[in-house]
């Protein structure tokens, strides 16, 4: 009786001390948590754009932890929920944007998600004539914050070349 | 003797099937975790400068998952590996780039990684009568491959204005 009862415990000890999953477990957890996150993230992007087109600045500040960086081209990155906002109040809104994103690739794991995606970009700007419509690529890094994903870093830039030498990377 | 053993062996049970961590501890984990990957991502990147110097494309392209995207601005986005190593080969290497990465912030959880920074990148296209240099920033996804940490999504932006209309966000 005592072998078999210190047989089991070990076993169990064992089970315990081992890994809390194979890499063919975190794979699979991993594609089914960016699957999940990829959803989320959608629903996400689609308020994102709505926000944007509104000119809703604190429904879209609800979509960023409490340390954002945002890297638009061509400009200084804002740093800081303050200086995010007053990005978009100051230099988004006037230009009437109309977003939209397509996430093309998420990867999650745990409360950590990264999004590859691309975007199209309509504006006018005061004054112009017409709306000027832009495509290009971004990235965004995620972060999980009791339960909400929530942009931590949105960096993108433009397909279309710019004038100008040198070419730029 | 059995109520003994099956309370120990319910204890041990109960053990395995709680949260592999709490919240404290998952952090304390990220913070750790993300400061190894920022040491070896700073290494990795001061490889990469000296590759890119160096016309070097079989060295840089070590450093890339088997499906890296980069993302230049202003220009299409590089999918694959062929894309990658023919945007250095011949859009970035006649530039004669020299290139300064300095790491602001890396994320990492598990395999995963995001890495905020910026860069310094000074360019001499031919022809043309002295280097240019540019700053701005960047973001990279790494993804770790049997503990070496690869990029998979590369996608930065200049600080400095550029002409024409409209504004680049």
């Amino acid at each position: 009786m005592r072998i078999v009862v210190l047989a089991g415990s070990v076993a169990m000890l064992a089970a315990c001390q081992q890994p809390a999953e194979t890499p063919e477990q975190a794979n699979a957890r991993i594609a089914s948590e960016s699957a999940a996150a990829k959803t989320a993230i959608d629903s996400l992007n689609n308020q994102f754009a709505m926000n944007l087109s509104a000119g809703n600045a604190d429904a879209l500040m609800a979509a960023y932890t409490d340390n954002p960086v945002l890297m638009p081209p061509n400009g200084p990155a804002a740093k800081g929920r303050d200086a995010v906002k007053t990005t978009f109040t100051e230099v988004l809104f006037p230009l009437k944007p109309e977003l939209k994103l397509t996430a093309e690739a998420v990867t999650a794991n745990g409360d950590l998600a990264v999004e590859r995606g691309i975007y199209t970009l309509t504006m006018t700007p005061p004054g112009a004539p017409a709306p000027v419509t832009e495509t290009g690529k971004y990235l965004v890094h995620w972060h999980r914050v009791g339960g909400k994903w929530l942009i931590a870093d949105d960096i993108w830039n433009s397909d279309q070349p710019a004038p100008g030498i040198p070419p730029r990377m």
